[in-house]
């Protein structure tokens, strides 16, 4: 079939696919090392929590496979969830969603003029780029320096100048793909800057609940419920397959939400959503998210123990107190993802080039990679990082 | 929190909880003799095979809670589903959704540029409309008559005038709210329209599977896979809360899909996605489908028997030969809109009115109503025409 036959509106038109999701098929083949992408461990999901979850769902609710209302307990169990994360908030202000990238998804549509300016910081979580894409939204790129942190002199000059953007997206835990968080005083002056400038401000929290120091800080909604909107998963913490997310909101954008993601997929109780209210019920949650704790602290060290052993002079790289990952830099002119190409030919190790982080393929991250951290057992992570320092001292 | 603080795009703002869900509200609450909405039968869910799918897929598959690539074997079990409803196509034409709602969300976005004209029935499925909504689609309404069919005099009139709209969307069969289906000479007549005036069809077979009678025929996708957009869904014939669809496009189109999907709830195979297809491994669909046909189609005659005893004089009825839904016509001037009111509060019984499917709020349908045969069992049925012929007899 000619593409020219196809009936695309123009900017569908111009999709191509893409060239990571070519390099995603390398990456994943059986063999390699990988600490690309940012899956957690399959080992550690639930599985008999969540087999025992669903049996009991079937058993006992006669509306378990139908269309119904939203689930109000769920509702209420992340209410609670929240209060541990340190936010106060209301069932009334939580929607549930078919995972964080649907919430930011329906955020974003609610709050988008197409062609407005949206704010992001330098480094970005590429599914958030994807979001903005078919608005055509100008982007308005904020230093967010993996030793320095956030340009928040930068911001406060670009919104003083007069730029009012349709919200900034950030995350304050577990940076994707920095792997820091914000300090206690970038989030309060964040959120002044969001009430001075009237700025909404989209928090990522995918990443928030896997911290693994004595010392948690309260995400940025906790300090504001009118400006910042929340954006939390079970991804990470549950399962992804299960596809259950939820937003923190305040409560006169529920009813929009709910129209917005009606039209999308039908803003229907689902069959997962049930099952994660039934493990919950069990309360088996806390338990699991210590043990998920424990093994990606031992992870995490062991991946920065590593590095210390294999990494070159000149790199630098951070060290996560939240998520699954570390963002390593190598000397300013290196080509990490040339480096990709070689590492997955000559030693069967793969990383994620920091590239694919860049706002609109700016080349400022191009020494960069972000290394994984969840997704491999600590002897592989170790195997995978001699076999990095390899490629690297091979030389460039 | 005052209103105008919030956040909004323009549309968005306009929002408001809409009059149907207040309406909603009050159709399901307990007691009352529901025909309104369109609602599988919970108690024929297979739910035991479901149960068995899912410890299946739990003990034997690793990866079953994990991100993962496509389905490639749910896909090969739709294309031999496919086949059974007389159309050929092959598995890199499948694509998997979270429904057949996400099914038509995603091809409007890529097929419509924004104000662009779209043409739809003049009685059309509401979810289609709050598709539209966000992209202030101009819609172009098509006369489908609940006797004579579709207008295809009219709509080739209007293609000859020069309207090039971005697609057509339609049902085929099991028309949601009408319950009609197109002949075959409608059909041909249709997709020739398409060809000649390169007009894109979406084609909606929510309901297509659930046929009662000997002759079945095949949708438009059967007679041409260039310009006939396929949206399938397993909701109404396995469960809805499992929110599993499909779409059935040209293999262009496919990686096009994977880039809004991923961007709208990440493109990944689900939980949901494993049990169905574990269910359809097991051999069970096709007596699971006959059973449902067989159930329905007693529901089906349970209606249109009560209508003939219990419907007043001057009103008419369809006879639909699949799906879930019986259209009746009162007299010109009724108003089912208040009738329902009236029918609540004196007998407890329950429609959907015309009005709720015409295009933008238009009032040529007033004097109709929907009737679902598909939720309730065949008693309850009786009892709900008869209460609805006792409102009628009360006078309007």
């Amino acid at each position: 079939m000619n593409l020219s036959e196809l009936p695309l509106a123009s900017w569908a038109r111009r999709l191509a696919p893409s060239a990571i999701q070519d390099m995603l098929q390398n990456i994943t083949k059986p063999g390699v090392y990988s600490l690309a992408l940012g899956l957690p461990a399959a080992e550690l999901f639930p599985k008999e929590g969540m087999g025992e979850a669903a049996a009991r769902v079937l058993a006992e609710q006669s509306g378990a496979l139908q269309y119904s209302a939203t689930l109000q307990p769920l509702r209420e169990h992340i209410v609670a969830m929240m209060a541990k994360r340190g936010v106060r908030c209301s069932p009334q202000q939580v929607f549930l969603t078919t995972g964080a990238q649907q919430g930011m998804n329906l955020l974003a549509r609610l709050m988008l003029e197409p062609g407005q300016t949206v704010m992001l910081e330098d480094r970005v979580y590429s599914g958030f780029q994807q979001v903005l894409d078919p608005f055509q939204a100008k982007r308005l790129a904020v230093r967010r320096d993996s030793r320095t942190g956030l340009d928040l002199d930068g911001m406060e000059a670009v919104l003083k100048a007069g730029e009012r953007p349709a919200f900034l997206y950030t995350m304050s835990d577990g940076h994707n793909p920095l792997g820091t968080s914000l300090s206690v005083a970038e989030r309060e002056r964040l959120v002044k800057l969001a009430r001075d400038y009237r700025m909404p401000i989209i928090e990522d929290d995918a990443y928030g609940f896997l911290h693994y120091e004595d010392t948690v800080v309260p995400p940025l909604r906790a300090l504001d419920e009118q400006w910042v909107y929340y954006v939390g998963s079970f991804s990470k913490i549950l399962a992804p397959a299960l596809r259950v997310g939820w937003v923190v909101v305040p409560e006169p954008m529920v009813f929009r939400l709910a129209t917005v993601k009606e039209s999308s997929d039908i803003d229907t109780a689902t069959f997962t959503q049930r099952i994660i209210l039934s493990f919950l019920d069990s309360g088996r949650l806390e338990g699991h998210l210590e043990r998920l704790r424990r093994e990606y602290r031992l992870r995490r060290d062991t991946l920065l123990g590593a590095l210390e052993k294999h990494m070159p002079k000149g790199a630098t790289w951070t060290r996560p107190s939240s998520g699954m990952f570390v963002w390593a830099e190598l000397p300013e002119g290196s080509d990490t993802t040339a480096l990709l190409s070689r590492a997955l030919e000559t030693e069967k190790v793969a990383f994620l080039p920091g590239q694919a982080f860049s706002v609109q393929g700016g080349r400022s991250a191009a020494h960069c990679m972000r290394l994984n951290f969840s997704n491999c057992e600590p002897a592989r992570i170790e195997e995978a990082v001699a076999r990095l320092g390899r490629v690297l001292a091979a030389g460039s």
